[in-house]
């Protein structure tokens, strides 16, 4: 590519054959996101964006072991054979789907792998965190565009990355695994204020009654797990609360799958006919546009550190003169000076 | 306090008492710049930053297990043996200086705690890791202007933040346990690039002498492990590199604590009698302007985006009507009308 800043004659033609439904298009344009600079993104997205928003988006976290994956594979099938396109974005490197699992898993998995109609994308080894959110969202909007109806985001749910992830999806579900000692322990704090569906897999495990207990009492007892609008003015949040459901499954045997699809249409016509979809949609869409702003100022106040010479010549005098130049002082200074 | 942007006399008396060697106000204004906001941190460092710079501030960094509390434990009883006055500050969530690790080590640490020359710090629990950086520059700085000679700060050694943590120290030790498989992986990526000295603890296990040639090797063939200028200008790079050394110790039985105490003030020479002291000193700065204007800028846009009506009903509009204004293109739109 000889102009880096600039959508080639490539990248119009690979965005034409997303919009016929070419899967190695799909696949090529998210490396292009992945790994080029925001100004390609931002033509890329500026191109598709216009056929986005119909894609139904699904975060399914849960700790290692709990049978995300296996669940994961279940409603894929489930949506598969009613003629979805279905994709999966999955961001847990220890997912099968990122090819890091048990090679059982990985056969399992390839049920499908032939079918035009699933897409899987690893985004595990997407280096830094801090790019992994921005990066999520920019390849949502792809697989959005590309005709997905439903687009899957898998995670195990740590961190403050993850977190911001699923603020990009319509519906999360978070997966307990029984059996594993204090239970509701295995999903994060910042998580579980954001689920909106709770699996307990492995419904054949003992105590799964217990855990389900658990969790309506720790629903009944705390106002704040019943918040899904947590950056809503104060006199939104009282209205249109989503009690959190509970499933309860068999990922392995495929038992229940039905159940949760249910649960998970129930709960995007809650947001549907509630303000609660649109709701949703702009605070999403405040998340992207605060990533796509601080990456920006990063990128800016990184430039004018470490490539300006006068800059450099200025804090090398301010540091070694001690008195009275400390660096929140220098800092407000080159604010006024270079930043304004 | 009435006024929280404002410096008060509580504030000035703490910093009174600090210049008077005062170990509780030390406590006491650390805990205020953990947990007040920037504008109280900006006028506390403002007050002390004139009395800084006198410091020598060693980063420890290694896997658990290898050591590195029990080594820190031993450096420190030789310098408080001379009568020198030494601060650590832990990071690390697992180390007894944080409170987390057996009995046996807390009692062993407890040699020291009534040393009045003693300062202990535990920043362990800081909440986010974002502003774990930039509040280790600010504790660094109390501790400098209350008087420390020396300021051992000690990491796990995972992740960007311990990174950047290290980027405010003179002399970076990375210590490497002997005995857990592929021993030169456990010093983390990154932090190889910036370690002055090695240590091999537990120096009576069997392979030691594997270990250093290893890290011989490593040093012989790539010129990168050598670059602790890594944001130098390009002809500066090349200038004065420091081969970092290897020591090997037995932290337990205090076995070649000298050696290493040696290395340190060699490389710190090292550091004086070259360029190197002025350009660490600019970079250190820097990399702390840095943290500080991100911190503003982020705080300015997460403000911008959630606390501003006019902004809310600007964002709603444009998702609305959705042809044409993607995030990118709404970013770019806020940063003309609300961030310049």
């Amino acid at each position: 590519l000889k102009n880096p800043n600039n959508i080639t004659d490539i990248h119009i033609n690979l965005i034409d054959r997303l919009k016929e439904g070419d899967r190695r298009a799909v696949a090529r344009l998210i490396t292009q996101v992945e790994n080029q600079g925001q100004e390609i993104t931002k033509k890329i997205i500026k191109e598709i964006y216009p056929l986005t928003g119909k894609a139904t988006i699904v975060g399914i976290t849960g700790p290692p072991g709990s049978g995300k994956s296996t669940l994961i594979n279940q409603l894929s099938s489930k949506y598969l054979d009613i003629g979805m396109k279905v994709s999966i974005i999955a961001v847990d490197p220890s997912s099968p789907f990122s090819g890091g699992a048990l090679l059982g898993d990985r056969i399992r998995m390839k049920d499908h792998s032939s079918n035009k109609n699933l897409f899987i994308r690893s985004m595990a080894n997407r280096g830094k965190l801090g790019g992994l959110a921005i990066a999520t969202k920019d390849v949502i909007h792809i697989l959005d565009a590309y005709g997905s109806d439903i687009i899957i985001i898998e995670t195990v749910g740590v961190g403050q990355s993850e977190i911001d992830i699923f603020k990009s999806a319509h519906t999360v579900i978070g997966i307990i695994p029984p059996g594993m000692g204090d239970e509701i322990q295995t999903i994060k704090a910042g998580i579980m204020e954001i689920t909106d569906i709770f699996v307990i897999n492995k419904m054949d495990h003992d105590g799964v009654d217990k855990i389900a207990n658990q969790i309506e009492d720790m629903l009944n007892i705390s106002d704040q797990f019943l918040n899904n609008n947590p950056y809503g003015k104060s006199n939104e949040k009282k209205l249109n609360k989503w009690r959190p459901s509970i499933v309860k499954t068999n990922a392995l045997k495929g038992e229940n799958i039905d159940e949760l699809i249910i649960n998970i249409n129930t709960h995007t016509a809650f947001l549907k006919n509630t303000n609660s979809f649109t709701q949703r949609l702009i605070y999403r869409y405040k998340f992207y546009i605060l990533d796509i702003l601080k990456n920006l100022m990063e990128k800016n106040i990184e430039n004018v550190l470490f490539n300006n010479d006068e800059i450099e010549d200025f804090i090398r005098k301010k540091i070694e003169l001690r008195e009275g130049n400390d660096p929140y002082t220098i800092s407000d200074l080159i604010i006024k000076k270079y930043l304004k």
